[in-house]
């Protein structure tokens, strides 16, 4: 089989890679139906995230199980299945805690651009669905994987309740996403801070009461304007920089929330500083794999759509044009079929 | 009357100040019956924080009202009073949120380590006991004012509840104020870390079941050898340095919550390493307003006896004495009496 790897800065390759197999007996193999390029997959291909070599890509996906090892119980060859990045038994103490993502048997799910892909502990990450889902609900299902249970984190993690003002930084698709959640969960004003007029359409689309153009100090007199200078209650950080994350904490009031769940590029916060603000600060990599059954059932029920952050569709072999379209904004991102 | 100044490292002087008087008409005048020296005076005292020539001193405080301006309702001459060291209206967006040491009209207190004291927004500030309170009961209730609030603040911002396992870092009176606090919230297991054996006593005393005398990556070794490599669900930072920091996050299980209720000086969080511990992070200074009803009245019933903390009495004039044996570490806590 063809496979994604990144050989340098901006060099996506499709080329043959071994086919996947069964290598533990808690294994399973599927069959990709959709996959996708994230945000994060940019920080290497744009040189700065450094990789040891020449590194296989993707960890996005939904499809068909085609085989499993001997010790899968839950899952089943024909049923089509949802995983995370993160892979987890489901079973050990972070795991029942609910941050499988921290998982005590973690492994980082790779290759998952690719037509077949190996998935460790399979009982304990996929999710099958009932039944075969139909073709026009696979999008939003391939966002659950990471995109939507990212954004969908963001705003538990901050705390998001019913009546809650929020603020969104970050109009990737994770932040986009973001807003779905806030909206699900009840916030009654979701600010998004945007300055792409596609992705503003979209914010609103998902339940963004108010849009916010300016960024850094502007951006957070804004907030402050828009707040009786108290600030928000909620604050979802999804772009993962210094400035974001300081234009996220200084936008939230007093007793806040501050949720970042994008890798923090040389972020570092200032203890004394993050002291005085009173924020309540909760992150890290999504704990996908705790949301996944109600995501699953939300897209399946069609009161959510998180599909419409897909607005560039490509077959896999075409990855590259993908990552250069997220790279240079020309897509939100980008949907591939093998 | 005289009180008490810093004048530069090491360099206290109990001297001859001006009468505090009625300045604005929600100020009360207050007679101390007692006052202390904090932790966080040491700062200032040992020359690690700098001052503005030099500064008067002194944030803790219990006393019987003298005069209230036109304005005060809810305070009258002849009540006996606990305030904290941040003034609040307790009417403003931050205040009626819970955090009124960030009240919009706050002032720092000082100047409390003497006879006499004028204490702004009196109403919001301000709690009176029902009745004069006996005499053995007055040292719990000052410790109401900041270190036993700030200890609660500690164990209530990391999330304890009962049946949790917790671990407080820093053997300081609010490291052992945030170990009762917790066996009051119902904490199964209180991890105590102390080298000091008078302080562990205390520590037992107040409800630690553990007692790890380790520190840094050796500290946080034991913790895990205790929690079968998961860590701790809530870890109260006591301390306020980078190395008692860095030690409560990594003590911390994956999804559990660190507080931190010293003012850090010189901390710095790395936002990758926070993002991978999955920590929640909360902190700042204490609004122990928020708490102080509750509280005196565990303190009236004799529920709990926080002025054990206090090992040495002196009379207000010996406050360098009370300095110098704090920072010696002879003394846990130096009540003083005018």
């Amino acid at each position: 089989m063809r496979g994604t790897v990144l050989y340098g800065p901006r060099d996506i390759r499709f080329e043959d890679r071994e086919m996947p197999r069964i290598e533990q007996p808690t294994d399973a193999v599927i069959r990709i139906v959709q996959t996708c390029v994230c945000g994060s997959d940019l920080w290497p291909y744009r040189g700065l995230q450094p990789t040891n070599g020449p590194t296989p890509m993707g960890h996005e996906y939904c499809g068909v199980v085609e085989e499993v090892g001997s010790a899968v119980k839950s899952v089943k060859p024909g049923q089509f299945v949802i995983g995370s990045f993160a892979t987890s038994d489901n079973t050990c103490p972070n795991c029942l805690y609910g941050y499988q993502s921290s998982c005590v048997h973690r492994e980082w799910m790779t290759r998952a651009q690719a037509p077949v892909l190996r998935v460790p502990l399979a009982d304990g990450t996929l999710v099958p669905t009932p039944g075969v889902p139909s073709d026009d609900l696979v999008p939003s299902l391939l966002a659950t994987s990471d995109v939507l249970g990212t954004g969908w984190f963001a705003a538990d993690a901050a705390n998001v309740k019913p009546g809650s003002t929020v603020v969104v930084v970050g109009d990737g698709a994770v932040g986009l996403l973001g807003v779905l959640s806030a909206k699900q969960m009840g916030a009654e004003r979701i600010i998004a801070m945007s300055r792409h007029e596609k992705r503003q359409k979209l914010a609103r689309e998902f339940g963004a009461s108010d849009i916010v153009t300016e960024r850094g100090d502007e951006g957070v007199q804004r907030i402050m304007d828009m707040t009786k200078g108290i600030g928000a209650d909620s604050v979802l950080e999804g772009v993962g920089t210094q400035e974001s994350m300081t234009q996220a904490i200084r936008s939230t009031r007093r007793g806040g929330y501050v949720s970042y769940v994008g890798v923090p590029h040389g972020v570092e916060f200032k203890g004394e500083e993050l002291f005085y603000t009173h924020v309540h600060l909760h992150g890290g990599p999504a704990p996908v794999r705790r949301f996944l059954p109600k995501l699953i059932d939300l897209v399946l029920n069609r009161k959510i759509n998180p599909g419409k952050v897909f607005d560039l569709t490509l077959p896999l072999e075409q990855v590259a044009e993908g990552y250069r379209a997220m790279d240079e904004r020309r897509a939100i991102k980008a949907l591939l079929r093998p």
